[in-house]
């Protein structure tokens, strides 16, 4: 047993973040730090963030809201009136970091440019999230997912074997990644400030973060600036997918010692002396050969024979998951990874951990998602207005009601 | 101009950390720390780091290397010798952070698990990098990025629409999204200490961070625990690639407006008023219609004609690029994204600049990678080892020679 462990909320705990951001950039990456402890207070327009109505889902919320805002408080307020504005202002005042996703150039219309938000609060971690940044020629374009897809040259690296027709990936990397990049930038900075004191501006552009995401082993072929290759079969990730009797499985082998294993798991021996395959050079030249008569033979067993023969030869394989089978797989509920609570709006609902495991952070209570403006009172009460301005507030529309 | 930026390495200024880490997952993640200031030792194997020699590059290094190795210091050394373990500890008691991406029980078998390395330095930050972590039925299976895209469902996000059959990702996700995970959570282990005074074990899965980062629309379908429905087609990405006359183009609309805008662009006005594209939900009903003829009208003129177009009447597009397309592409240069240099080992290099800017962090020197044991001399006499003790070490084949 692990003692030497805190007993808080989580590493961001005691840390204020004020999230003006929308749909899932900015939002997922505010989740994740409040996953971590950080007190998140997301901001929404009188009309909601426009993923409350996206999909699945009940009228407070669709399922993909709660997937990128669990764990948040919630405010909804008119930020285009004197006292929805005047409400921003006070909880600046009281925050470490400001996210916003807006294209550029809103916030300042908005009265909150990095200069008006740095004389509310000077040390404040300004984050700006945007497709393109703030220079160049689509500085200003809008932006959704697969334009930066294709931008980033992610759909080249898709593209399909046989016509070289480029293809989406069909979940969205570029947003996703850039919520990661964003969640680590502001760790970051708040570090750099508790050793500084200095709060930066920090700008997350989804083109930028998708590039290097895809560089480390997508961007092989075009390192080396003198030396260009065409990349599109370059890849080190094969469609190692095989069809067996009742499914698919997939297995792989790098090493000889898994080549090996996998030439006994398939009952073909023979295979190991054979000259087509005797190196990883040989075998990756002679791959289609390779595949091809591994995927014969592995047609003809159902996926629980093959992961047990392959398992025994210690051959790297796993059964292809549906997203329903992976729900109740073994090895997620082994390790605990997903939780089922209850979801006010929703129902009884699943979410998974985030993907670090801190220990000795304390179990909190389920991570629920903010029905609309549901923390009016509780948040704007904080900030010291009283009962009778906040009921004005939602009388006039300045806040939901 | 922005007056209040600090004029340092970046926000991991001061930070060291010892990284035992090899191929991707640990690698990418402790490069991003490097990016932004971290002091970050890589040991590595006498034989090097197997993805030294991966692929495209030179005898020093292969392009796959650098793009997850650039500014670190390298050392080369045997864990396994008496001496070589003794360098470890001693790197170890002057560390911060403490990074590893074995298989569960290998850090114990060479000395290294958690409680003799708390023994060295009781605050330091142990991060364990997993395909599993160490519990459950594949908590000690040797784990590839495949066998990863299997078991989280996103073979079947990526599934063909035609014949359901599932499909691999051309990129490795699961590796590079545990490398920002990590990256992010180490940063909060840092943070959590600068309070609270506590180093912490800190574990990242491949398989949890996987399917954490594919949840958010990716599982919309398996949020809600008694209402599971079949999500091979509740994807909201859709294949939006149209071939024009010379290449393709990517476009969409999302709301009324964008869609006004496009069917002007398209030459379609009645299409505004048509009653199978009237609202979004009529749009998505009517998706196959709509984008068979869109595509056919888009496919009689070129990329550059209809971006133009696009453009004006203010819908979402961008031409679909190579990979090394992107690498000149206005947008691209304009934002500055990639950067060139001199790799010794390799020669020029291009290199993306991490996803994250933060503003006014000095011009650093280019991050090169190191060469096998390029920097064993230096850091063992930081560590107080003479040069007649880094010679023998080096005739003795403890450290590279």
């Amino acid at each position: 047993m692990d003692t030497n462990v805190t007993r808080d909320g989580g590493p961001l705990t005691g840390y204020r973040i004020v999230d003006l951001s929308q749909v899932l950039s900015g939002p997922a990456a505010t989740m994740l730090l409040a996953d971590q402890g950080a007190e998140v207070i997301k901001v929404e327009p009188l009309t909601g963030d426009i993923t409350r109505k996206l999909g699945v889902g009940g009228d407070a919320m669709s399922t993909f809201f709660l997937n990128a805002n669990r764990g948040k408080r919630g405010i909804a307020l008119d930020i285009k009136t004197k006292e929805g504005s005047e409400v921003v202002s006070r909880l600046i005042k009281t925050a470490d970091v400001l996210v916003q996703n807006f294209r550029p150039g809103v916030m300042d219309k908005l009265g909150f440019g990095l200069d008006s938000v740095r004389a509310l609060r000077d040390d404040i971690i300004y984050v700006s999230i945007s497709g393109f940044g703030d220079q160049g020629p689509y500085a200003n374009k809008r932006v959704y997912d697969p334009v930066v897809q294709a931008l980033s040259g992610l759909t080249e690296i898709q593209a399909d074997a046989e016509d070289g027709r480029p293809r989406m990936v069909r979940t969205v990397i570029p947003d996703k990644t850039t919520a990661l990049t964003a969640a680590q930038a502001i760790t970051a900075a708040l570090l750099g400030r508790a050793r500084t004191g200095i709060g930066q501006h920090v700008e997350i552009a989804m083109l930028n973060a998708t590039i290097a995401y895809l560089w480390p082993e997508g961007m092989v072929n075009q390192t080396l600036v003198d030396d260009d290759r065409e990349p599109v079969f370059g890849q080190p990730v094969k469609e190692l997918i095989f069809k067996t009797q009742d499914g698919y499985i997939t297995t792989g082998a790098m090493s000889d010692k898994e080549w090996d294993g996998l030439c006994r798991a398939l009952d073909k021996p023979e295979w190991i002396i054979d000259p087509r395959f005797k190196t990883t050079q040989l075998r990756f030249k002679n791959a289609q050969e390779r595949l091809a008569a591994t995927a014969a033979i592995i047609a003809t067993k159902t996926n629980e024979e093959w992961l047990a023969r392959l398992d025994r030869f210690a051959v790297p394989c796993a059964p292809v998951l549906s997203r329903t089978e992976m729900l109740t797989h073994p090895q997620v509920v082994a390790d605990d990874i997903i939780r089922e609570y209850e979801q006010p709006g929703l129902g009884r609902v699943r979410q998974p951990r985030s993907g670090a495991k801190f220990h000795g952070v304390a179990e909190t209570e389920p991570p629920v998602a903010p029905l609309l403006g549901q923390h009016n009172a509780e948040v704007l009460s904080d900030l010291g207005y009283s009962q009778v301005e906040i009921d004005r507030f939602a009388a006039t529309k300045v806040i939901s009601g």
